[in-house]
């Protein structure tokens, strides 16, 4: 059996990431390939319990350092219990962040050091890594306003944050994918939906012409 | 102000960290000094959370990497929400378990490399280390079955472990022993509850007459 393909989503808040992964799951399901659709940090019933450990973590600190190994366990449990069977038994994994998202948001947003990070990921998935990337890219100013319009006041721990932190954050995302532009695609999410739905497409036929 | 001090508690189930933990605590406010009795993981309302996670995680696999990582997100959290600013007040913090504990059940038990605990005991408390650490050291036949008779049927991940999991972390602990003799001291917590009592109460003597 042909093992499926990883694809995961990547962008700040109010870029569109959930839109786009309907979009990516139903062309793809529409093309006859099975899909799985999941989402970091959480995907399992576990992750999802470490996930809220650090969206909500009450009224104690969460220090950058807690924050990135949370991330990380929550991560290895995600892979070891949805993502890897799951494409063993020939599914398309398209997954809301992974490990990108450590990069920018822990790394460049709360400066824990970009080295520590790697060693992470060289401890939870040096065999794993998406085949392909789809980088939602637009303003920082933009995604905030959006992000507000569909949910009232900032809920969680990432919301609350500053335009600044954003701004290093997406900083972080453009980079990667100036490194490593055959696996990050960049999708300007600035556009209207049926464009960003064209961009997505254009990749994803790119995809499984090479399937 | 005079900063506390930082006593920790190690040993195998069944070894009685929890009775002596209620001695120090006894024998230390008796002599007009504020004690804080907390226990890793966990130790705050988030920590246990966390706790729970590497205990009960249902049906879900944790891999030995995920335990590691949790296990130091917790310990990151309980030290900053609990622990230092305890010691910052003065208080002495009795903690039933802490980092050897990583070493010995992480480490020797389920073989995550020591250099790879060392990062994250950097990482976590590089400025913080026990000032004295009381390890309650029985045979392994014996803690398994004092815990039992405690507490029926294993019931955690922990308590499930196989008698040769529990030989490598006794042997771990001893290591370490032999290696800070200074700041581990070895209570044979084979003996009876009065001689173990007076072994924990000549350390807390020596502890107190420096203090």
């Amino acid at each position: 059996m042909t093992p499926g393909r990883f694809i995961t989503l990547e962008g700040i808040e109010g870029a569109g990431k959930s839109t786009v992964a309907t979009i990516v799951r139903d062309w793809l399901s529409a093309r006859g390939i099975s899909v799985c659709l999941t989402r970091e940090p959480g995907g399992t019933p576990l992750a999802e319990r470490v996930r809220r450990i650090v969206l909500e973590p009450g009224d104690e600190e969460v220090s950058s350092v807690a924050e990135v190994l949370l991330m990380f366990a929550a991560r290895d449990i995600h892979l070891r219990n949805l993502v890897r069977p799951a494409l063993a038994r020939g599914e398309w994994v398209v997954c809301d962040r992974f490990t990108d998202a450590s990069r920018a948001y822990q790394g460049a947003g709360r400066g824990v050091p970009g080295e520590w990070i790697e060693q992470l990921v060289a401890a939870v998935h040096t065999d794993l890594q998406p085949d392909c990337t789809l980088l939602l890219d637009l303003p920082v100013s933009m995604g905030l306003a959006r992000a507000k319009a569909r949910s009232g006041a900032p809920s969680d721990r990432f919301e609350q944050e500053s335009e600044a932190f954003f701004e290093r954050v997406r900083a972080a995302y453009l980079d990667l994918a100036r490194r490593e532009p055959d696996r990050i695609r960049v999708v300007d999410a600035s556009r209207s939906l049926p464009e960003v739905e064209q961009q997505v497409v254009t990749v994803l036929q790119g995809l499984l012409g090479t399937a």
